[in-house]
């Protein structure tokens, strides 16, 4: 029997400090045959879900919203055209869903830089119907976006690394990371604990620049080699070391001229994440080394089965902390109060009826 | 017998709109082992010169400056670790003239982004002595920094290449630019002039964009195939169009977030030329397509001569006004009213003592 319906944890009223979840049953989007249903086990919490659901992003594109985008879970159900999957194995889907399929992104096989991108929530399809996401008992995507599981990761492990973890993946396999390639890692959250994780599985030495001291043991015991509070000067004596930056700080005072004078020649720094304001940039603070400021958004299919791949065999393990989906608005509330170490993922608690 | 001194137009006392150019002799830096003393023949006139001697990059370091770094001569001495040139040899001086020579950069082929460069003039050697421009009987700059100029190459055509040129050359090169690259220009002035010539002789097809449509008829007379005024929604059809975007504008009120929405996934939007602002960039801006905002410091040795080369090859004929060096001042102010079309060379009217 086709599954129509999901039941999932929704906000219909985004403003900051206060998370009401209410569980509702909404209609899923029409099943396409590219796409394949997941009944969800559990699903990660990332910083887009707060940024959402707290306003910082502007008002919702839907009535209400089921946040959510680093889901894994079972395949109940494929389209006809559906090759890779089927029923019963275990899946992961991140924070995209669906792509045009033809656009230039989409044809390179950069789909994560499709022109039409369909979200993991607050977001539509093609045709106008509704997409929501993981806090849910089930979702949809087109068959492009689902991932297979390698065994030796566990679900809990694997959830956030479908958006933490290949947004920080991809930007370093773009600037070619490999054995002895010096990495910087920007701001030591959810993302920056990724970020230190992969570029180290991958063979970098790995500096952590922070605020203060208080996570250099969190910074070392993750595997990078150095910690540096980026207090005035700290940049002295780091001229032309790095071959990437990686930069997930959100702060409007990031010391941006300071860090760019550490990359070496015609490196970048690559935001990941999303501020909610800009950067002042001059050209001045590029042409000295001839480097360029970057933005990534999530990776591409190829790369997040690389990126699985590579955490199975080299056991890299996030640091998760877990909890029962219904207590969401206290994940929301660790991260405005930026308590979580270092990423959340949420359990399934909803009876599917 | 050696050359120790030179006679130039120097400015003392820096200020926009009044360009007190004083015939001054002074003394030259010290003659290294690695010099080319040159005695020049005409040089470009170049934004930079204007930046300095307005007081736009701020106060000079030295008491006065000779300003010029797009120079052409002959060859009058060299030192006795010179092999690439010999005596009454036609040569180019570009914006730089001396660098460290062992730090990542020189060591890369990348002496254009040394972290001691010795710029072309308002600059100091590394011992000290002071490097005055070419606006000058003569100069002396490191063998690096001294290119062949290949006969087919006027000296009036070839003077402001040895800048303006190179500096819009080496970002094409950079983006790879080949036969059927598509490249957007951003502003037409000496330097987006000469982004369109050589990107048309390297093949590709050119857009400019620029304020209203006063310059379409000399863009497309330069070979741009495409004139976009930068109108409300001029973006509209553009989106992921361009292989790189060279930015020659120095506007502040750039329609950043626009124009980078035209670039093909992972490409790049790179200023050349210094704006005295600084420009506010968006994660989001840049992560729709995955693209950078760099720029460019002239370009190295290697770039400098294949460009001279394919100027020759390609009959690249800049479009350039003659004047005597003594009416440097009048260059200065037709640079501010931007009456520029494009680029102004100064032919030598000094008599050596």
């Amino acid at each position: 029997m086709s599954i129509t319906h999901a039941t999932g944890y929704a906000i219909f009223d985004p403003k900051p400090g206060q998370y009401d979840f209410k569980l509702t049953k909404y209609e899923l989007e029409p099943a396409e045959p590219d796409m394949v249903t997941v009944a969800i086990e559990c699903c990660g919490v990332c910083g887009s879900d707060h940024h959402t659901i707290s306003g910082g992003w502007g008002p919702l594109s839907c009535p209400y919203v089921v946040t959510g985008h680093e889901v894994i879970g079972k395949v109940v159900e494929i389209g006809s055209k559906v090759t890779e999957f089927k029923v019963g194995q275990r899946v992961g889907v991140g924070a995209q869903v669906g792509s045009c399929g033809h656009c230039k992104g989409c044809l390179k096989g950069n789909e994560n830089y499709c022109v039409q991108p369909v979200h993991g929530y607050n977001t539509f399809w093609h045709n106008g119907a509704v997409h929501q996401g993981g806090y849910s008992t089930h979702l949809r995507a087109q068959e492009r976006f689902v991932f297979p599981i390698p065994d030796a990761l566990s679900s809990t492990d694997a959830a956030s690394m479908l958006c933490g973890g290949l947004t920080t993946y991809a930007p370093l396999i773009h600037a070619k990371v490999s054995p002895g390639s010096k990495v910087g890692v920007i701001g030591l959250g959810g993302l920056g604990h990724y970020a230190v994780l992969f570029a180290v599985a991958l063979g970098a030495e790995v500096t952590v620049f922070s605020r203060g001291d208080a996570k250099k043991s969190d910074a070392l015991k993750m595997g990078a080699k150095h910690y540096v509070p980026t207090d005035p000067g700290f940049e002295k004596g780091l001229e032309r070391e790095f071959d990437v930056l990686i930069c997930t700080s959100s702060s409007s005072h990031l010391p941006i001229n300071e860090l760019l004078s550490t990359l070496d020649v015609f490196r970048q720094l690559v935001f990941v994440g999303m501020p909610e304001n800009g950067l002042e940039i001059t050209s001045q603070a590029l042409s000295n080394n001839g480097v360029a400021v970057a933005s990534s958004h999530l990776g591409n299919k190829g790369e997040a089965i690389q990126m699985l791949k590579l955490a199975a065999e080299k056991g890299v393990k996030p640091w998760v902390e877990l909890m029962p989906m219904k207590d969401a608005a206290k994940a929301m509330i660790a991260i405005e109060k930026g308590t979580v170490r270092y990423r959340t993922v949420l359990l399934q608690d909803i009876e599917s009826d």
